[in-house]
């Protein structure tokens, strides 16, 4: 049902249009199942109030939403905390909301926006392309913090902060290339699922054809993006495979590829070369060190903030910020890197 | 005087404007001669109350706050996982906040209650005694989630969800000795520290002293709860002393522990042990795995949110829960524990 108004959500609920306006405005005089049953009425319609007379009793929440895919990823660990540092400082509340991996994070969001009268959200994590109905769905400014999101809807609607994740896969294999190896196996989910995934295992297939490497469906195991993940999947292509090099899309992955490597008795590197992503602060004390392309994420985390704010106090527009990465060598590629220390084997 | 405010009725009663408010909300905790001495004052002067603004202070938000001491701790995030989950499922929202090291949670939480409205608080991480004076800032149901907090405040006024830090430290020492082993290292913070550190720290001495063994200062290194913390005290232990065993009261530090021991060129557990302290599920997946304490972190976040939801829907008063621990085995302590992969490893 298109164009719904006010008078039809009343209806719906049972309840009268007053009673609507004021959930709508969130008016402290509302049963509490009725504000609930009329905020899930509206949901289920995609129902979106006329947002000039909305706002003329809208009072500033002064809180932005963090929705985050996946809160146990300790890649964002730090981000939120930068993040909710620099709001702070800033004189905004964070309101963090985790979407599990079959939760759609955008729906989340557009109830958050709502029921906590949010001023702008950050997504951290989710996938790289987003319809523009879905997206319009969103009624403050948004930004997604760690994907180079696309859209059908114009680029000025939103802004992005990440890493180009095709360059800098290619980059990473590349490093590998020129080390030697030329079997290189790739832990990463499904090469159709819309996620960085995708986008990191096209730069891993770019850079093989540079070196005329084709593509073998055996030296690519399609993992979850867990320590178990890794581990299982980094066996089997030790098992079955000739690879002298693993490309793990994600630290995680990387150290449970690197036990079951050690497990198996094999030198690293020596006998398999290890490289994660992501640049998580533990690969600095497995041992040996993992090699990992590391994304300056703390300084994405503030820049989320700064764009976010930026727009709803009208100091600028969107815009879309793209980070370089450094590829961090250390022991598990590169054989003089062992036994430096943790610090030391930061360049 | 007409139109009397708030901030009036207190300046003619000589009481803080929240004494006040506590009296007009009818709120328990207000000093009974203050009370009557305050309705007398009201009543004097005609005043009426803004029901408004009373009426929105007292609409029920649905919002538990969650007030995380250290959010890159990995041994929260997890946990925060499971609350919001089943805030989520109670129909309840999660407020999230942080406290660095040097902010006051307490003070912090009492914010958010006002500026949320929070019906409740769960505090994550913390120290272990808490003036009553301090707490009573704090007017809505709270429970510490992780710390057996003591205070001069009746016991009744607030919950706790733990482990019994002393308990299982002896343990965990106590297994250490069986093992054979008489000079062990701790990893921990100063003893003066009113945290989970000074807790633990005494279980250790406890067990030693079981054994007739006298505390060696030498043997115990302060240190933050870091993995650089762990890899450079543990590192110092080992050039140092004599010790064959490593006791590392969080598994961050027994992580840096043991890539300091594997850089030296130690067998482990052959010519050092380490056991650590938590249960995080990194520790699987290290070679060989780290032995480790493991708390049931999520039964004890379910159980967190369990009790401050019963407290507020008047099911239930405060209580204490204490859950035990399960030492698991790993190769960083015995043996034969190697090589049996990051699963099986888990008894």
């Amino acid at each position: 049902m298109a164009n719904m108004n006010i008078r039809d959500i009343a209806k719906l609920c049972g309840v009268g249009v007053s009673t609507v306006s004021r959930v709508l405005n969130d008016h402290p005089d509302v049963n509490e199942e009725t504000k609930q049953k009329v905020l899930r009425v509206m949901r289920e319609h995609n129902y979106v109030p006329n947002n000039s007379a909305r706002n003329l009793k809208r009072i500033k929440s002064r809180t932005i939403g963090v929705v985050v895919k996946g809160i146990t990823n300790p890649f964002f660990s730090p981000m939120i905390k930068v993040i909710e540092g620099e709001l702070t400082r800033r004189g905004y509340a964070m309101f963090l909301s985790q979407a599990d991996d079959y939760e759609d994070e955008i729906r989340k969001a557009a109830e958050l926006q709502m029921e906590r009268r949010l001023e702008g959200i950050i997504f951290l994590g989710g996938i790289f392309h987003y319809e523009k109905e879905r997206l319009s769905l969103l009624e403050v400014p948004f930004v997604f913090a760690t994907i180079q999101v696309s859209s059908d809807m114009e680029g000025n609607a939103y802004s992005t902060i990440s890493i180009d994740d095709t360059y800098e896969a290619a980059r990473a294999t590349r490093y590998l290339l020129e080390l030697g190896h030329r079997r290189i196996g790739v832990l990463a989910g499904a090469f159709e699922e819309q996620s960085i995934n995708r986008l990191r295992l096209e730069g891993y297939l770019q850079a093989l054809g540079e070196y005329g490497i084709h593509y073998d469906e055996r030296l690519h195991k399609n993992c979850n993006f867990t320590y178990k993940g890794g581990y299982e999947a980094a066996g089997s292509l030790l098992r079955e495979t000739d690879v002298t090099a693993i490309f793990a899309i994600s630290d995680v992955m990387a150290i449970g590829a690197m036990k079951a490597a050690l497990e198996m008795g094999k030198k690293i590197p020596e006998e398999v070369a290890i490289l994660g992503f992501d640049g998580l602060d533990i690969t600095a004390y497995t041992h040996p060190g993992i090699s990992t392309v590391r994304q300056p994420s703390e300084q994405m985390a503030l820049e989320a903030v700064t764009t976010v704010l930026d727009i709803i106090e009208q100091k600028s527009g969107h815009r879309h910020s793209v980070y370089p990465c450094q590829i961090i060598e250390r022991g598990s590629t590169h054989p003089a890197r062992q036994g430096e220390g943790p610090e030391r084997g930061k360049p």
